[in-house]
């Protein structure tokens, strides 16, 4: 099957409706379609060949929806890189994906120049940025691209041939870049309408940065789906909260953080979210009581988890509106990540590859359309990853006996303290429901007597104190004693994240790696 | 992909809740699972081998559902027989496929003998049906497989491998069996759920006889979907009505003659069939006079049409509720049959095979992951159908400006009368506006003067009187002039219909051929 297959479609069956709106212009579905086909001749004029990588630097814009499209129409593979990274991450992936051309927007014009020498494979930096004099020297003009070719055949480019390369986040160790294939997008695409409910009625608002799967799986089941998309060019609380009333959003994806972010904005109460039909949001774990508020506040919208990963092409399980009861005999199924989507399968395994009945905790293995062909250049790191069809997330969960997911763990995040199994998520879950809290990350660290002693990094909303004693009494109150975290650590700033949100738990393992015992 | 996916999945995830209900018996989706595996066990336990076919002859039933996933789960073929044929096409079916195994119900068991006489492959009849008595001589019991037998692993039957043999329904030239591979089943199972928001709070009847592919892609939706699922033996207009009514049906797939018959019945403004959300019709084209009364006297339904063939796994386009508006500006779309679903490529092409502009008339072909591995044992045919993934569907249509499909006619059903092409759809639906007329079938006869002539075959409502002269008069207030029939025949019987309720156009043709012209 075709990656193109969603674009031709929305340009035949709503070719005069709105596609793609960003930063005030709006182009309908056959105009979209028409330009990634220019910007498709565009590239091959250049002299791209077959299967050619297109690296992407670049915040959310009309120019990268368009490149996630005109890859595959001219038989090439993009790769979107983090713009959270350090430059050195950059170069590493650049080289590690062999790109002939990057193409960049005014935020990282700046280092084109320096990751191009660094890369001697890129041959061809292309600009797109409204604001011309910010170009790289040297670098060809996107919009050139699409002014002065005429539009290119579809290749075609379908089926086990990969298209793009997302590389995961990078939470745990180096980066690989997941490769997705054609038949990846097209049956993702299809899959992902039905659960989150996308039809050609949707108007959606895409705030995730598009390098991220998340967004990038999001837009692809719009475009099949023959939506209006609006494109944010990055998040801020307050500008989603006005593109939302005025543009009257029907679904958009966030994480956590964001959704935190925009129920914290000032005159949050001021905006009419009604239109909001469904709310996903997913990435990272979202703590049940930020869930409830959120709940609180938008009593209108569905509300909809989406739990996967980069390499089922974010595709896994999804909580459904209908599931989030916070009363009631399925109350607890909130605090699950939902039911497979349908078409994929989802079990439970043991280290040995054992599947293990409801209720035992173990690493989620996913199988279906979405999971990845493999790693970029990585068959190690592949084989460890896909077995026999199957995904091995990395997560630990269980399943309940009416089929619902519950997340415990990044299996490589588990604390064990004294013997003891100690899940992160379940003792940050404790600390967010303190008042004072805006955010915080329970890692473990070494520790002579326990082998690692639960650690708490805390950042306070201004103008709130706590206390370690507090903290730790408030936390009695809810989780096992050997949960409790017998180090608290105050950070002035807030907690670092990766581009997507996710807070860094490997650098605050590194940070405060040699951090004594201070309570 | 596996073809078992739906219901392992629907087991898992609604593995309590009600799965299949027929004639007073519920069994949730663990059961359904479970009597599935057990029957699987129990044809394999028979000597039934990877890849052979299990024939079934039978009215629908529970164990017509079972049967559809027990044979990919035991690594076999299921082929399933049109009930309204007669005996020398059942036997040609069988001899077709060589079936190992024939199933048959109480309707059925008085032909087994005859047929597995016929039909030297057929070791083993099983007979599913509920009186005991009437089972044939040496016939297994289909009960008695699921009672004495363990369940079987799934053999994971999967991608290209067929599973299912839908026959063609033979309203022109002899039956095919139509391939259907694991990936169609998989992939068209989850296509479907969007168009016709299939969801896990469906509840679902299901009418159409289970073996035509029309109900066959219906209930695999509803199972990836986990949906409830209420199955009528046969058709009948009160009974559907009274069931809707009390079991508060969601979501049924009619073909217009069923919707028909119930809009006559006694008392159809006493059933209260609020609950209905999804009124799915398709496999003949509905008359636009006969949609307007059924919307009129439904107001609250949503009325869904599904446009596409056996060979496509029953996808193609589908008209949305939405699109269904007596009035306005887009009133013209409920003449057509809607717009590709989402996964399917739909192009008009001449019979070169160059592809068509909006508003031209030529053979529509469709791409997409139903499209049928082939005919069985019919290369040519096979070559004839599909041709670099496209089947070209034999029905004559042309696309607007906006991608709704309007289908003219079968290609083969056009009539050339004096040089021009008339549709017998165009004229059906002018005489069908006729408060007096039943029934009726436009066909072309042989003419001396004209090549062809349009012929009308009516069949008129109980206590109503017409004369060839009014219906022509009424016909020129309609149509124009080389359109209207030159030749009217009246009969006193309903017209011959096929087991989806086609009417026998090939029949008419033979039976009225030497027909003089009367008028």
């Amino acid at each position: 099957m075709l990656a193109t297959h969603g674009l031709r479609r929305a340009a035949r069956v709503r070719g005069d409706f709105p596609g793609i709106e960003f930063e005030g212009v709006t182009r309908p579905w056959a105009t979209v379609e028409d330009r990634v086909a220019r910007v498709a001749a565009g590239l091959r004029a250049l002299g791209l060949q077959r299967g050619d990588r297109v690296a992407v630097l670049s915040e959310n814009s009309a120019a990268f929806f368009e490149l996630y499209w005109a890859a595959p129409w001219a038989d090439l593979i993009m790769a979107s890189l983090n713009t959270r990274w350090a430059v050195p991450e950059m170069i590493a992936a650049l080289q590690d994906c062999a790109a002939t051309a990057l193409v960049v927007d005014a935020a990282f014009a700046p280092l084109a120049e320096q990751l191009a020498k660094a890369c001697p494979s890129v041959r061809h930096v292309i600009y797109a940025g409204s604001d011309s004099a910010a170009a790289p020297n040297g670098a060809r003009d996107y919009e050139a691209l699409v002014v002065e070719n005429s539009p290119l055949a579809d290749q075609e480019r379908g089926g086990a041939e990969v298209v793009h390369l997302f590389y995961t986040s990078g939470t745990t160790g180096q980066s690989k870049g997941a490769m997705l294939t054609s038949d990846n997008v097209f049956f993702t695409g299809l899959m992902i309408a039905s659960p989150f409910a996308l039809s050609a009625r949707t108007n959606a608002l895409c705030v995730m940065p598009m390098f991220h799967v998340g967004a990038g799986t999001f837009l692809v089941g719009l475009t099949f789906a023959a939506s209006g998309i609006v494109i944010a060019r990055r998040f801020d609380a307050a500008d989603a909260l006005k593109t939302i009333a005025e543009r009257r959003i029907t679904h958009s994806v966030l994480v956590p953080a964001m959704i935190n972010q925009m129920l914290n904005a000032p005159n949050v109460e001021s905006y009419d979210l009604t239109c909001m039909e469904r709310l996903i949001y997913g990435a990272s774990p979202m703590p049940p009581a930020l869930l409830n508020r959120a709940m609180e506040k938008m009593p209108g919208v569905g509300f909809n988890q989406g739990y996967s990963m980069t390499e089922t092409t974010a595709t896994g399980a999804c909580l459904l509106p209908q599931d989030h009861q916070p009363d009631g005999p399925f109350a607890h199924r909130m605090y699950s990540v939902g039911q497979p989507i349908a078409g994929n399968d989802l079990e439970i395994r043991d280290p040995s590859g054992n599947v293990l009945p409801a209720g035992e905790v173990g690493e989620v293995c996913i199988r279906g359309p979405g999971v990845m062909a493999g790693y970029w250049n990585k068959p190690a790191e592949t084989a460890a990853a896909v077995k026999n069809g199957w995904l091995h997330t990395g997560d630990a969960g269980k399943l309940d006996a009416d089929g619902y997911l519950y997340i415990v763990d990044r299996i490589k995040d588990m604390i064990i303290t004294g013997g003891e199994n100690v899940y992160s998520a379940e003792v940050e879950n404790a600390i967010y429901a303190h008042p004072s809290v805006a955010e915080c990350a329970v890692i473990g660290l070494p520790d002579e007597k326990w082998g690692e002693r639960v650690a708490a990094i805390l950042h306070l909303k201004p103008e709130s104190s706590l206390t370690e004693g507090d903290l730790i009494a408030h936390c009695r109150t809810m989780i096992g004693g050997y949960k409790v975290p017998r180090q608290v650590i105050f950070s002035a700033d807030p907690l670092p994240r990766s581009g997507t949100g996710k807070i860094l738990k490997p650098l605050l393992r590194k940070t405060y790696a040699s951090a004594g015992k201070l309570g």
